[in-house]
């Protein structure tokens, strides 16, 4: 038996604002920063989880983590890792906490990584990647540990077992199949606002022919003229054959965003990325169904399953893009990939910032080997981001990621190289007393 | 001139969950708490705000606030008070906060309480209540300090100059008659679900008879057949003719709320309030439908106006419940308001928590006077919880909160006797370079 005895949260925040790598119509001037946690047992285990931020307020986050670290401290580790639907209702079902959100926000986030930190724990100790655990696990198994709260009109425990059993016969060629081909990825490296329209060529030369990449995505919402200029210019220099997604950022209201669009389409889009709040789902399908057969795609800012329920619901969007830390974990991923296999939309998932390409091909690993069994119409994220300060960082090859084969969730981080980038003293929690 | 000095933010919780008041479905042991914030300008004048929570996790409010607070910390005082707009500005389009939302949860609460306290300043450096000041600007000045962002699929600036400029004229009558008779208020005091059938029946009777009450709320949704007994019980020591509201803390699923609501309808019902999360705009529209013409009502934990704006536009509730901390001051409440006038839609805002009571009564207020015109339709909730600690409490008469008439938002604590319930020391941020 062994107990949590100690969790550790780092404030890092690194000072990309410098570069304007990053930058969009919303976020002129990110730093991308991480608040990552480091979860010790009395045997001397870690599990490692974080939420990715782009700066000011990452001290909030690191506060609501530190927070709600208070609940684990001293308590047996093997209770939470043999029923993680406890460790679920503690961090969601905490009826002060949820006052603050429900379910959405800093506080939803810091459930997040305290839960990932947990899963991280129990594939370590089991010594699979986080996705073949996942995948390993019996489909009621699997579906114990998830809360169907406020899903029930769109999914039912049922129907997501039926989901997970239909793939398991087929599973283990599929993790076969990962494991020789990897994962498709798309690159954002050329697409950032700040960027000259020389640097936003070259770099689409490069991700594309020496990279491989066959989607490149750009950032538009500024100002029109640049964005058809730039797109007449990508069109040209990718050729017709690369696909090129555009990503707004939010920053259109509903009516001005189908205006907006409607110039963009000749430019043969992939998809549509935030025209507007990730709040809107009524909105969205407005915009959707406006830009038809355009497709509208959102996710990486939407606050949990519940929203991303409704979007299906609605139609709202034809490219569901989950977030490794938005939302609380694995627990809450899971449900909306199952949601999604449901409704037939292809997920294809948010990353880029600090750990979050590390964090989430896990889940779409496990989406292709144990739910939609689908991979070659979707693909991962992908931006060349303080992947140094991983110690598995992802790797690319011919425009895929490579499956990640070590135990855990691949985000362990490489404290020592981070030291210059620490905002603030660690929280260190010890005992849940303390303040 | 005068700067902004000081910023303190309180962290105050209050052992409610010792006597149950404020039990229900959902939160059986809330702590009412406040994170209270005192804004100093370098003239010695202040400003108040605050945000209501129930307990764990006010102290990341706390540190949400004095985050926020170094924007303002050293900068001229009259740049924010003649021009609302940009100290919203600062808040909520910061871009690197926003990705910790956006504009949601505690982040945007804490948004909130500064946007609040420099509003109570201005109220106060204007000899007015906020009520007042608010509706003595004229329409395009007021809305001139609104954002429309995400809004104007629903309502357009135009618009709602229009609103107000219709009521201008007939102002000083209202504000006359609001004066003299109050706003109606409605009780809760009977209805928590961890009192005995005979405390409930006793605080019907007192509520009622004695304080002149109109509408009690009773809590339901943890047991049907409770909740039968209860309402049976309630409606024959009401009689008919006093309303009787239900409120189930979103513990249902949309098909759960629609079966159990129908075992409820018989007793008259004057709406159901928070059938199920707040998020599902959807699922409030779905069973909106199911049980017309009985009215759903929601809002307390309504995270922005643009969540607002879709139940507006999905028909999915008939009574809106504003609460005067869940969202960013003012400005972002004006436009609740404004919205909920151009659909056709009363407002019943929430309170009964700490300090809500005291804060909400002034849009109440200012939507009688300037944008709907209605009082006798609506009500304020009322609950007799810690009002001790305002040095101006909400007063009650015959049922109908009386109307403030002291300079600013009526908001502001007496400390002193608030000493014992100190969570942490006080958080005071005097520059905005420390940490």
């Amino acid at each position: 038996m062994s107990t949590i005895a100690k969790v550790t949260t780092y404030d890092l925040r690194f000072p990309t604002s410098q570069t304007l790598s990053g930058s969009d119509a919303m976020n002129p001037d990110p730093d991308y920063s991480s608040a990552y946690v480091v979860l010790e047992t009395s045997d001397g285990d870690c599990g490692y989880g974080f939420v990715f931020t782009i700066g000011r307020g990452n001290d909030v986050v690191v506060t609501a983590i530190d927070t709600i670290a208070r609940k684990f401290i001293g308590k047996r580790v093997e209770t939470y890792l043999d029923q993680m639907r406890l460790a679920w209702d503690e961090c969601i079902h905490d009826s002060q906490l949820r006052w603050l959100g429900p379910e959405k926000g800093v506080v939803h986030m810091a459930c997040g990584a305290l839960l990932s930190a947990l899963w991280d724990l129990k594939a370590r100790r089991s010594r699979m990647p986080l996705w073949k655990l996942l995948s390993s696990m019996e489909p009621e198994e699997l579906v114990s540990t998830l809360d169907f709260r406020y899903l029930t009109d769109a999914l039912t425990p049922e129907e997501a077992v039926d989901i997970l059993a239909d793939k398991k016969a087929s599973a283990d060629a599929r993790a076969h199949d990962l494991i020789q081909r990897g994962y498709p990825g798309y690159s954002t490296a050329a697409g950032w606002l700040g960027y000259s329209d020389e640097k936003m060529l070259s770099l689409i030369r490069s991700e594309t022919r020496e990279k491989g990449f066959q989607q490149i995505k750009l950032k538009v919402g500024q100002n029109l003229q640049d964005d058809i200029r730039r797109l007449s210019l990508a069109r040209q220099e990718a050729g017709p054959d690369i696909r090129i997604a555009v990503d707004a950022n939010q920053v259109w209201d509903v009516p001005q965003a189908i205006a907006w669009i409607k110039h963009l389409e000749k430019y043969d889009l992939a998809w549509v990325e935030e025209p507007t709040s990730p709040d809107d789902v009524l909105g969205h399908a407005a915009i959707q169904k406006a830009i038809h057969p355009l497709a509208v795609a959102t996710g990486e800012q939407m606050q949990s399953r519940i929203l991303y329920k409704q979007y299906l619901q609605a139609g709202a969007f034809q490219v569901m893009q989950i977030d490794a830390t938005r939302v609380a974990g694995p627990q809450e991923i899971i449900l909306e990939y199952l949601l999604a296999h449901k409704y037939g939309v292809r997920v294809c998932p948010h990353a880029g910032g600090v750990g979050l390409c590390e964090a989430v091909v896990q889940y779409a690993m496990l989406d292709y080997v144990s739910i939609s069994g689908q991979m070659e119409d979707r693909m991962v994220e992908y931006v060349d981001n303080q992947h140094e300060y991983f110690l598995e960082p992802s790797r690319i090859c011919h425009g895929r990621y490579q499956t990640p084969l070590n135990p855990g969730s691949g985000i362990q981080m490489n404290l020592a190289l981070c030291e210059q980038y620490m905002y603030a003293q660690p929280r260190i929690r010890t005992s849940a007393d303390d303040e």
